[in-house]
């Protein structure tokens, strides 16, 4: 997006949803646009960005605002959205149509640029789309179309003029900024997402908050495997999460894991350390989940990326807990998938910064588990006392 | 990648793997190195593409061919490779470097344009990586460069002349095709994946795939709810999906369900028709996951994509299920981001196909179901004997 100092002076910023969100039933469909509508006033405000009103007109949301450039770019991260354009607003009138997208050219079009003139139509107008691009073609060439060698370009256009016509309105504009799309946050019930400070938690638990699934996030705490490094990172991973979700409670829930993993190291077998301290963490979860009245568990697991994650452990895993779902929204996604979105979400960098790793971590970590060595393992372990001492202790951290 | 008239003389393909595989210990590495060379060439092999050898040097292998293109073109849609190169192997001596490197530039540089040189070496030689750089610059420049008007540039050049440098052998290339990642199929245990017709699962069993999951197939044929158009349209993304797989089972398992749909449909209440059928087909894969050795179960649900596809709904779908995990890789996925996947596996057009809809669809299902609510209704079901008795007529197609 532009950010000169020549920026066209626009007013509005049109808001278009997702397409899957047009794919509900009216019920549905009007929920959703009320939820986006409340977490884009919130984003906007979380965030300092003036604007005047919002409005709804048929199949898109415009929001008015001297500060159009700034609310798209913030607009562009709030989930349900599947992009925006900072625009001027006129009549729907086609003289005033043509004047407006004379003037955005005028800013934008530098010599010898070539364009292209595109519109939206929604209402009854005594003029056709086609009419419209070829008045705004025609006078766009008329008035800069010898002194700045301008051309028509419909293929491969540098500039897209673009006019959304809807009812008695207009809006004119040159840029679409690509959206996050996915459903506003709060369309799905909410979710355990365990986070470790680790890039592969976090994209997990941005795709199902994406997907309109607000995330209680938790983190388990195993000091002293661990330090104080790792439980920092992962508050820091999770602030930056919460920036996506603004409205939502920003807490991160530490649980105090380090006894129940000293536990199992001493006297569970080493090879079985990494599944049995994992399942045990779903255990507690799972109760969790149920106190905090989600509807599943989030993990970051990615298929064959670490010991643990076999096919055969993670069904040893899963076999852990009983009333609710573990959803692992990163399964099939190869590291470099991962650290690419982690960038994009604006975690990569937070999640890169140096933590302890966990020192219980056994030379040879059993890749493929039997959930009947696993069960005879763990009868050594007061498994019910210690999930129920670690939630007692959970610690919630405001982020 | 180049085709044309003029393309050059190669005589190797260079293949590299997935970083994710350097970082597994030497066994398992050792192993998933077995695995890739068996379905490379069994892949080459069902392709119909000729090859003389394959030669394991350290990182890399060199598959020795007349038809570098098509070999490459065809691994690079081998799971587990990262990038291959259609390259022409020489010494490692600097002077025969120079002369393949000024060969290969000779037909791949035209007039005017800029190029740059990079090399990776692995072995002890009596130049550094940087001096065979200068060394094939220099001479590349020497012999074309007046006549043709070349240039270097190192930041965006038009060609970037590559040479991989590997103990006593060379090898220069030109193009670096992407692979497609993941773990070769066959490094994790198999999973029984559900396949519809429909893209999301189709793109969820891939997922899988990519990550070394063999999928076994199964689909439930809903007739007379739907007809043979959905279940020809699911047998042809099953084709499309396994030429993916090549060396694994080429099957379809086709579970006969109307019966138990019409029983459901009139038995239950209307609106958890869905979330009932979907139940039971679930049971159904985890008997078959049983008997076909698995160790999870794959569908397409993508969270809120459709009113069964909530975050509450997929909680109760997941409660019919006791031994086995669900994975769900595309839970996180917008309805276009599937899509565009799915073109790029090849399955898109295929599940394109005018199929029929399922008529048991309900006009208003449920989209906040209760697992009591749920259990209650399929009382009046005899849900063992339903299972069995799928289970036993399940029809496999061979591919």
């Amino acid at each position: 997006m532009r950010l000169s100092l020549s920026e066209p002076r626009f007013d509005s910023v049109i808001v278009r949803f997702g397409g899957e969100v047009w794919l509900k039933r009216t019920w549905t469909r009007r929920r959703y646009v009320r939820l986006l509508l409340r977490n884009m006033k919130r984003t906007l405000k979380r965030f300092g960005v003036a604007y005047d009103e919002f409005v709804r007109l048929r199949g898109r949301i415009i929001v008015k605002t001297g500060s159009a450039v700034e609310v798209a770019s913030r607009l562009a991260r709030v989930f349900g959205i599947s992009s925006v354009s900072p625009a001027s607003e006129t009549s729907s009138g086609l003289a005033d149509i043509a004047d407006k997208s004379v003037f955005l050219a005028g800013q934008v079009l530098s010599d010898g640029s070539s364009f292209a003139v595109e519109c939206r139509r929604v209402g009854t107008h005594p003029y056709s789309s086609g009419d419209v691009c070829k008045e705004v073609g025609r006078r766009v060439l008329e008035v800069f179309g010898e002194n700045r060698g301008l051309q028509v370009d419909l293929d491969a256009p540098d500039v897209r003029l673009g006019v959304e016509v809807r009812d008695e309105k207009a809006f004119v504009y040159d840029a679409v900024v690509e959206g996050v799309g996915g459903f506003p946050l709060g369309a799905q019930g909410r979710v355990v997402g365990l986070v470790s400070g680790g890039v592969d938690s976090a994209v997990a638990a941005w795709l199902v908050m994406k997907r309109g699934a607000p995330v209680r996030m938790v983190y388990f705490d195993n000091t002293p495997f661990t330090d104080e490094s790792t439980t920092q990172r992962a508050v820091e991973v999770a602030r930056v999460l919460m920036d996506w979700a603004v409205g939502f409670p920003r807490r991160l829930h530490v649980v105090p894991h380090g006894e129940n993993l000293k536990e199992i190291v001493e006297k569970c077998p080493r090879r079985l350390t990494c599944i049995l301290c994992k399942r045990m963490m779903y255990r507690i979860a799972e109760e969790l989940a149920e106190r905090m009245g989600a509807e599943g568990i989030v993990t970051g697991e990615a298929l064959g990326e670490q010991a643990s994650q076999t096919l055969c452990n993670l069904r040893v895993l899963s076999a852990a807990v009983q009333n609710f779902p573990m959803h692992r929204p990163v399964l099939g996604f190869d590291k470099a998938e991962i650290e690419r979105l982690a960038r994009r979400i604006g975690v990569y960098e937070v999640s890169s910064h140096r933590a302890a790793g966990c020192e219980a971590v056994p030379g040879k970590p059993a890749t493929r588990t039997k959930v009947e060595d696993v069960v005879r393992a763990e009868e050594a372990l007061d498994v019910k006392n210690l999930v129920e001492g670690a939630v007692r202790e959970v610690r919630v951290v405001d982020l």
